[in-house]
């Protein structure tokens, strides 16, 4: 059992140095919500009416900026002024996965300049550390934060095993900017309880749908938050696609939170 | 020993499948190079100035088009027309690494709509064989090309053993768009001869420079096509960041080419 999994979020706080990473705990107990949306959506007028419509019900709204194919130079300070006005926070899913100085450029400057705008953002540990040395670089000045891929929900993913252990240890080394992972379980070093703290935060979620023909596998928030003690549920398709977009919201939101309040046994 | 690395380019183009694969090894026996330029710049004047320079001494131009802080719906256009002109194929270096229905997205559309305009692009395998039947819905109808990341040149890499090897396997259940690798070396499955065919593109090549400051670390022409039988070098700082890039891009592909003539017994 996780030393952290039975705390509240805010309390968890004070083990975390990225600032980023603490005022999302933080955030998640104030708004009693631990749901992420996953934008999945390729307009920019679908992407602003989903952070206006969701945003009182999530913690963590995901983009994919470069499936928009109508993104311009309006879109990151449109997304920020709805984060500020629904008390969210900016996820550029961006799967960051090549060298330091690649991914330095990438970060911080082209069309979409993402450090400039998204709180927090993702990268692949594949090349080594050199990844999360070259967006630290750009990141931490801006105070931003990084999640580590270390396990996907798609099937047969090379993301397991050594590789995981591996992930948790880069993590470990570069708490400053490293708050937490993408993945579908929480992570400790083979044979030991957890020694640090991170926020897990988990996609797949679903409650009704049982995958894609793409490989894509789900599963529920209970599975998630009481099961295997992640923190936050990404959820895509599942809301979204649904007829009514902000009762499924509401309803995702609940089923996460009441799995959290009997994880920490508030409830 | 490899039982293809003593053919020549042309003489393997039998063993191939997808076009984009066929069409560069007969370019390369062609046009007498193995030499590919990772354009990695962040201007679109430089960029296309770099693909008219250098155009007719490579085989491949590489691109990294989200660190390009002026791209605008010209240049692919544009780079399209240099390629015709000199003849080379594009590869926009994206390293995908999603699940299979967002990397669709991510290849088809967005602002750069990639399988549009680039020959050849490369994944992770990270995420499950899904992300191959994603961009291969897109690309293949285009008559384009993937690479599979199995190996990287950087400190600490996670591609490596076991990860290289269910990539190894994955491409060849891919052939009709999988054509080859980047990677340091060729691939066998462990403790047999290779059995089917692949291109081996290897980036972190240089005469000069011992690695930098992030992780990326270099080896040279000859050690990657005549030591480790790779097909393509690719070059980035080692010719753009020289006073006189082209002669620099005429040595390198002398030395690239070289090595193969004697890998081959040509010379």
């Amino acid at each position: 059992m996780s030393p952290y999994a039975k705390q509240t979020y805010s309390a968890r706080a004070g083990g975390f140095s990225n600032p980023t990473g603490v005022q999302l705990l933080r955030l998640m107990d104030e708004k009693k919500t631990n749901l992420s949306i996953a934008a999945d959506v390729t307009s920019k007028v679908e992407l602003l009416k989903m952070a206006d419509q969701l945003g009182p019900y999530i913690c963590v709204f995901k983009t994919h900026i470069d499936i928009l194919s109508d993104y311009d130079e309006t879109v990151p300070g449109a997304l920020q002024a709805l984060a500020e006005k629904h008390h969210f926070l900016i996820f550029e899913d961006r799967k960051f996965a090549d060298i330091g100085s690649t991914v330095k450029s990438q970060y911080a400057s082209g069309i979409y300049k993402i450090a400039s705008w998204s709180h927090i953002t993702n990268a692949h540990p594949i090349p080594g550390e050199g990844i999360i040395q070259g967006l630290k670089e750009v990141g931490l000045p801006l105070k931003r934060g990084l999640l580590l891929l270390a396990e996907m929900s798609s099937k047969g993913t090379l993301a397991k095993g050594e590789y995981s252990q591996e992930t948790l240890r880069m993590a470990k080394r570069n708490k400053d900017f490293v708050f937490g992972f993408i993945g579908q379980r929480r992570l400790a070093e083979e044979g030991a309880e957890e020694d640090e703290d991170f926020l897990y935060l988990t996609p797949g979620v679903s409650m009704a749908q049982p995958g894609d023909s793409l490989g894509q596998q789900y599963r529920s928030p209970e599975q998630v938050i009481l099961e295997s003690k992640c923190d936050v549920i990404i959820v895509g398709r599942g809301i979204y696609g649904a007829a009514d977009p902000v009762a499924k919201a509401i309803e995702y939101r609940a089923a996460g939170w009441n799995a959290y309040l009997k994880r920490t046994q508030q409830a």
